[in-house]
């Protein structure tokens, strides 16, 4: 496992706890918008280790696809990656 | 705890459970595009989760404080989701 | 026409020649990055806009809804406000 | 101008168009809920322009950064899509 993973399994860790932490809000009556901000506090995080990951796939999958300069592979990635946008909000 | 309390309580426990499994594929070394489309995926049913909490927020809190004319109390709640929309996809 | 209203006509004024000018940045084939970065600044602008429209709503439309207690009515207007929210970043 | 140029200008007309009924609704006093569905649409229709312009960035200019295999200007590449989709919703 390289160092970017490393730090990105870290995130994960935390972002489990985070929605192990509003499922307890929500056991426990707390107040609504509270547990909205916290919500949306995790859903910031996991936006940014998608990015991390996005951003490690440009550099390595599609660098060497693209280095490669078979026409094909290099289609696939760029239609994953613009698929992928496409529904990056839904 | 009220109903819809419980099913939401649900609905995190699973999101917990699929937090864990973008994690394990971060460990594993999965293809990029699939730990992304599964961060999008968590992401989603966080906000169905938010729309949820604040439709609840809405009809319970939010009706309260209008039937009471109360206008300091109304206009603290107005604030609050007005600040929450505001930084919903951040 | 009330203040609100006039203040939001001003405000998409401006969005609208936000947008001529970035088509005329595709035009002139101007850098794809500072084009993206235009297009995210009048998006950002627009929920801004509709985040004003949904809290005059609430204020009003939502506030005469609950205070007549009329069920059918509220009923109405909480489904069309989490139904908006739902799709919101689409 | 190439032709996905020719397209984007045509949408991004359109979107000007729908921005200018955006307007006359609110100069109409029309229902917010329909407008700000309206809003939303033009929204969405912005980024998917800013999704082709992405797209076409990475075909273009990013490949051939790739393909000159000079470090320094795909590290201005990388880092200027990674500040972008960072971002993207706010």
């Amino acid at each position: 496992m390289e160092h970017g993973d490393r730090d990105r399994v870290k995130r994960l860790n935390r972002i489990e706890g985070q929605v192990r932490g509003i499922r307890k809000m929500v056991d426990e009556g707390r107040y609504c918008i509270d547990i909205a901000q916290q919500i949306k506090a995790v859903r910031a995080a996991l936006k940014r280790v998608g990015i991390e990951i996005l951003d490690g796939h440009l550099r390595t999958c599609v660098t060497t696809a693209i280095q490669s300069r078979d026409k094909a592979q290099i289609e696939t990635k760029m239609g994953e990656i613009k698929n992928l946008l496409g529904s990056w909000e839904d």
